[in-house]
């Protein structure tokens, strides 16, 4: 038999991390031939745009190297299947596609949208009678997948963040008059990774003074209150807010979403619009700053917990489909924190497809202003451990196609 | 005779380096008894507040952390000495503090405005016929100091810089469609730091495809066709641009500066301006990206180079002194670019102070979008090894008073 395995969604740092742990499983898997790797998602399936990954992994080097580079280097896609019976156009072709490789299992890493396609494909080739196996990788630095512990790619995100806000500290605390700093984290509508700013109290650090998730109602009144108490006792005061994080409409005055010279509204942060509105009702020195795709992609300090992990998941994959197993989604089931104890498991993929995870309401302060030491026991496990990164001319070496 | 040292200015990741320069130079200098930290830089002298550097880094262990941890460990200001006539009240301040802590030489640490403070200090303390020499140890990420091949600080930023446009370059290419990426990078009005990602030819990366810098005119109808240009060889197109280029008036419609919902006018980035442009004018997927504060506190990944060339200036600025020099900076001259081979030498403070060095004009090609080879022989020496960073719980160890 062949399989086939692709990369979807938003990239993080340990997606090629499940690919190489879906190729490596595979190597040792008598039963399978070739493992093609589809371009752009389950876009590569639908316009027979698939590789030999064995043409193109060729060595532990290359598999050493691919375990570290950030990003998908199959390319990812956005596109969401039709429901099944809307349309059975395109899974036709998608399963031309499959029998004309011969390909009897598919992997396919990605969050709850792509869990969605997992779900879907693997409906439509049992209402087939088809012996085509879907198996899910979960992949997501918002770890907001249900059912799994937490998902590939949010550890190294987590530690990115980690590190990067304890520097914005430091940075922040030079000059002798008050200031506040607003660092802006992704996460989408959950809170995990703004969250995780917590680990910093393991090293002694005081900041984030305030940290604020989505998964609270925000006042901006609240805010500059929460803001004056801070600069009563620290000089730099560092808040951790999360990218989902909305203005309530009763504050419409600090709606976000700026005007630029054309006249354009466009969606400014929620941290800049705090920053111009601590300038305006503060009036002390205050900076935002947005993390970017920085966090979902620096892999030159990805957490190797994090990594093994995806290695791992991705290889049990191969073993779940090997079995039998179509339409689940792998996951993580936690048995200890201290010392740090998983399990790899597999749920039903419509658990997880279009569902999030939140934050766990009792782990926020009755203030909604921060996090209790119960997030700091589960963040610290996942953020363990560094990558010995290639390097080459002073920089990373990435794995490319 | 006691010593001060203080540092001043914007951040960077090896002022500290520096520091620890001064410190273990002095320790080795039998003539040097008691070596003060000023904190937060001039005022700490101004205002008495010196600190024993002895008490404060007691072992080696302490060295190590000191010269890894970014930002500034004394504190820093923005603090810039009056003309010496107008005013001598505060230089008799700076005269009885050193008096009465028998301080007879002063380090400070910092870029073109506290180099002035170097000359102005050491001309005053001449001209009252006192035996306190002032020396300046240069430091900035911008690279901007005259009569020096290059600062402290800018070794560390470009290797951050080079790898994280590098992860970026993963990060952007993932889908199918076409997309511009838009990094802002800081250098204020001299764009060595975003010239420096030419460093990437060298791991043979094409990106980034642009490199716009201030000193060049910028055209914001040359931008859109430039990019144009470069859509057609390249799905995702990466432009590197310096924070100091500005739109000249003849495009007043481009020109930064967003409005936000409180009606207030704030300085948007040249990045977000661009942004907004390339939507407006070709309309595919476009973010730009501010690599903000990360880029000079970013210590995780230093550059082993730029560390140790600190605190090696560090230490020749106390020899300068104990050989009798006074207001002058410390500089390094470059021999050799392969085998890279520098010199230490100093230059009369007043050369450096207030004056700003651009990147040579014939190091840009004539399209005014990108540089020369001639820049990356430049660079690369200066992004070369990695600092072995102590780690703690998943997270870099940092130095703190």
């Amino acid at each position: 038999m062949n399989i086939a395995v692709a990369q979807s969604g938003g990239p993080t740092c340990a997606i090629n991390a499940s690919l190489l742990g879906v190729f490596k499983q595979a190597l040792k898997t008598p039963e399978i031939d070739a493992v093609f790797g589809s371009i752009n998602g389950i876009e590569g399936i639908i316009n027979d745009k698939l590789v030999d990954l064995k043409l193109i992994i060729k060595n532990t080097d290359d598999m050493e190297l691919l375990k570290q580079t950030p990003s998908t280097v199959l390319g990812s896609c956005r596109y969401k299947l039709p429901e099944p019976n809307s349309n059975d156009e395109v899974y036709d072709i998608i399963l031309n596609c499959f029998e004309k490789h011969r390909i009897q299992a598919f992997f396919y890493i990605g969050g709850n949208d792509s869990m969605d396609t997992v779900a879907k494909l693997s409906a439509f080739f049992k209402s087939r009678n088809k012996d085509i196996k879907v198996i899910g990788i979960p992949k997501t630095i918002d770890n907001d997948l249900p059912e799994t512990d937490h998902t590939p790619g949010f550890g190294s995100a987590a530690k990115y963040v980690a590190a990067t806000v304890q520097e914005i500290i430091r940075d922040s605390s030079v000059y002798s008059n008050d200031s506040v700093t607003i660092v802006e984290i992704m996460g989408r509508h959950a809170g995990w990774l703004t969250a995780s700013t917590c680990v910093l109290r393991a090293n002694d650090e005081l900041a984030p003074h305030l940290i604020y998730l989505p998964e609270c109602e925000f006042s901006a009144e609240k805010f500059i209150e929460d803001v004056r108490i801070q600069q009563a006792k620290h000089k730099a005061v560092i808040v951790a807010i999360s990218e989902g994080v909305e203005i309530p409409d009763a504050d419409g005055s600090y709606q976000s979403g700026a005007v630029d010279v054309f006249g354009h509204k466009y969606l400014s942060g929620i941290g800049k619009v705090l920053e111009n509105l601590v300038r305006d009702k503060i009036g002390c020195k205050v900076r935002s700053i947005e993390l970017n795709v920085m966090q979902r992609c620096s892999s030159h300090i990805s957490s190797k917990t994090d990594l093994d992990e995806a290695e791992l998941i991705g290889a049990k994959g191969v073993e779940a489909a090997l079995q039998g197993k179509s339409g689940e989604t792998m996951v993580f089931k936690r048995i200890l924190d201290k010392p740090y104890v998983i399990t790899v498991d597999s749920a039903d993929a419509t658990l997880i497809a279009n569902h999030e995870k939140f934050f766990p309401k009792e782990w926020i302060n009755a203030e909604c202003n921060n996090v209790s030491d119960k997030a700091v026991d589960y963040f610290l496990p996942l953020i363990q451990g560094e990558v010995n990164i290639a390097m080459k001319n002073g920089m990373p070496v990435h794995f490319k196609i």
